[in-house]
């Protein structure tokens, strides 16, 4: 158990605090590369999913995994420059890039734009300069997941149509500076169901199948996007990273033989699925209020570092890791009570969590919010004028601190 | 209108894009003094919720029109002290105050620290400090607005129960330093009903009568909090604010000749209501989508400017600006359609606005999102690693930009 080490990190770094395990974010990046070298061999490759968690360490991190790394805004690219990660190792991603966030890009030659749509073709077909691209392909799967996290529908708001792309495919090959490496999908986030990734790997082999026979256009690339489900709670199921990608791998194979055509280098891009679960967040018990139906455990953090269960009424687990879980004392054989975890944050929806069972801690103790290594540090406001934690990198050698804890100062840097 | 000086603004500082009317946050902040002081005289105050929008020009504007102010945090605290706002019209806030926030505000000589649960009483006690007080109750209202803005129900995460706030007071009559000045409740936001604030203002005249029977203690004052409804569409009813304050202060003044007490210095805490109306954000199109069943229009802003649509499914009205609204071209006869406003986040949720009736726009046609004065700035992240947007002041003679558009820079300044 990390507990001790947590705590002291605590009372160190003070709280909230983000904690981050180096060594759980490489055995994810691992796990996601050894299921793609197993089924695909060496014509596939993995990216991380940037938008998860975005800072210049993590970046360094998945190069030294030689992994490669799919950004989404000029901001998270600026990023990628200033940790010294391979440009051509960046596919550009996003649904509105602007014009200069396309320069930017295509100066600093990333790997593959991933053409969203019209517009953007536009614009880097009158930049006029060499870039690689991919289609983005919306493929009209319908996946059991919340529906701000669906992504491949037939109303989704990213990427083209069947119809649309076949269209953008024979602009494209006419156009001898913009070198049309293939086509991505994504279908959404959490998701859990195999049947899905392979629902979608055989939709996308038939249209390039399609766009072989039709167009005589080969298409050298295929990026099935992300969306791995990650186990936030002991109620969700265990994913199977390699059953994921074992049956989409299957499709793959079985529809290039049918269909004759040479089997696409594959691409997947886990985000959620390399960091969730590679963080926690400390927090500080401040108060504990019984009303007449809640029990509110009130910690010093709130919706401004975690809004997970604001937007999305998300799960996450809480233990009181200042309970010494092998103590023989009689705090051992206290009732465990159904309490919520509030924030500090003057909003009644600010909540950490629901239905927590936990005895009741004392004032002072550390809670520590489980999984929370995606969609917290990247999604953090400062609501309630409340100063961004800071967060703690840990491994076998030692704990540094990556990020910065905001000061007062900060929170009104930019005003004038 | 004031479309012409939005699209200049536009122009020369980029989209997406603040704007705050100083002349709208004046006259509401008037309409709010003008009420409180025509049902109560001077023995009333209006505070200005910071947490809607909280900057030090802002501040500086509240202060010259002789409002006090509510802050939440050590970080509103601090914006205020850089302001030059008086620390004694100042009322602290928040539901897990820190030891350190309460040594700062009391130190600086906050006029009140709304005490809000057990711990925090221990911590102002034991710091032996003089300081005022005023004691937040929880009313047991439940008022018709979303779940997220309820804040005075019975089982809030706010306050005390009236039986709890009893013993608050008999503890504190005892305490020399603590200066027991009265009570403070709020219900919630968005509230249109005259009705709820009556009520609350009845219950706690109830319990002030009580408080004095029982206790002998007088009460001297009594925050009746903020919450009145602001028109965000037109959809929704006009707020009368001398309604809402009227029923409320016949009530108070009522219950005090009934129970034969003083009638309290009232003080309420309007937010929304002062900056909601005064904002816009202006954006730029950047591409539009039809897809089967959606036509998406989507900007260069997103969930990380303006998260209310992700977070309460709130409603704003949008406009296009570019488009003449005088050009008797044949523009002006096409028809409108139903689109949704999406931003530039790879998320589906991230939505701007639903149903929104507008010509299909040109690439490059400004939008504006009208009422995004409150929690917007405030709730700002940055989410894909967005810059947050430039917040720009206009009033009668000039613009000034009063927050600087962040910078890459920015976005790791915090990273080591």
């Amino acid at each position: 158990m990390d507990n001790s080490l947590h705590i002291k990190l605590a009372k160190e770094f003070g709280t909230p605090l983000y904690i981050i395990n180096e060594n759980k974010i490489r055995r994810a990046c691992r796990k996601f590369k050894d299921a793609m070298y197993k089924n695909y061999g060496k014509d596939s490759q993995v990216l991380y999913a940037s938008k998860a968690l975005s800072c210049i360490k993590l970046y360094k991190i998945i190069n030294s995994e030689n992994m490669e790394l799919d950004v989404v805004s000029g901001g998270e690219l600026y990023t990628a420059l200033k940790s010294g990660f391979p440009m051509e190792k960046i596919h550009f991603h996003g649904n509105n890039k602007s014009l200069e966030e396309l320069i930017m890009a295509i100066d600093l030659g990333v790997g593959r734009i991933v053409v969203d749509n019209e517009e953007e073709l536009e614009k880097i077909t009158n930049l006029r300069k060499q870039c690689n691209i991919l289609i983005r392909v919306r493929p009209g799967i319908d996946v059991t997941t919340h529906s701000a996290i669906k992504t491949g529908t037939i109303d989704s708001k990213f990427g083209f149509s069947f119809e649309e792309s076949e269209e953008v495919v024979k602009k494209v090959i006419k156009n001898d500076k913009i070198n049309f490496k293939g086509f991505h999908c994504h279908i959404g986030s959490q998701i859990f169901d195999s049947k899905s990734f392979e629902k979608s790997a055989e939709i996308m082999m038939d249209f390039i199948g399609k766009i072989f026979l039709k167009l005589g256009v080969k298409t050298d690339e295929l990026n099935l996007g992300g969306g791995f489900g990650v186990k936030y709670t002991k109620n969700d199921p265990e994913p199977n990273i390699n059953e994921f990608i074992f049956y989409s791998s299957e499709k793959i194979k079985q529809k290039s033989i049918e269909l004759n055509i040479k089997q696409p280098f594959v691409y997947i891009e886990p985000g959620r699925g390399i960091v969730a679960q590679a963080g926690v967040t400390l927090y500080t018990v401040g108060s504990i209020k019984k009303t007449k139906n809640e029990t509110y455990v009130i910690v010093d953090g709130s919706m401004a570092d975690n809004p997970r269960f604001t937007l999305y009424r998300a799960d996450h687990e809480v233990i009181n890791i200042s309970e010494d879980e092998f103590d023989c004392s009689n705090k051992k054989n206290t009732i465990k009570e159904r309490v919520t975890i509030a924030g500090k944050c003057c909003e009644s929806g600010d909540i950490i969590a629901k239905n927590v069972e936990m005895r009741i801690p004392q004032i002072g103790d550390i809670l520590k919010v489980r999984c929370t290594g995606a969609y917290n540090f990247s999604m953090a406001s400062n609501y309630n004028k409340l100063c961004r934690p800071a967060m703690i990198l840990i491994n076998d050698k030692k704990a540094q601190i990556i990020v910065k804890r905001q000061t007062y100062d900060d929170l009104i840097s930019s005003e004038l």
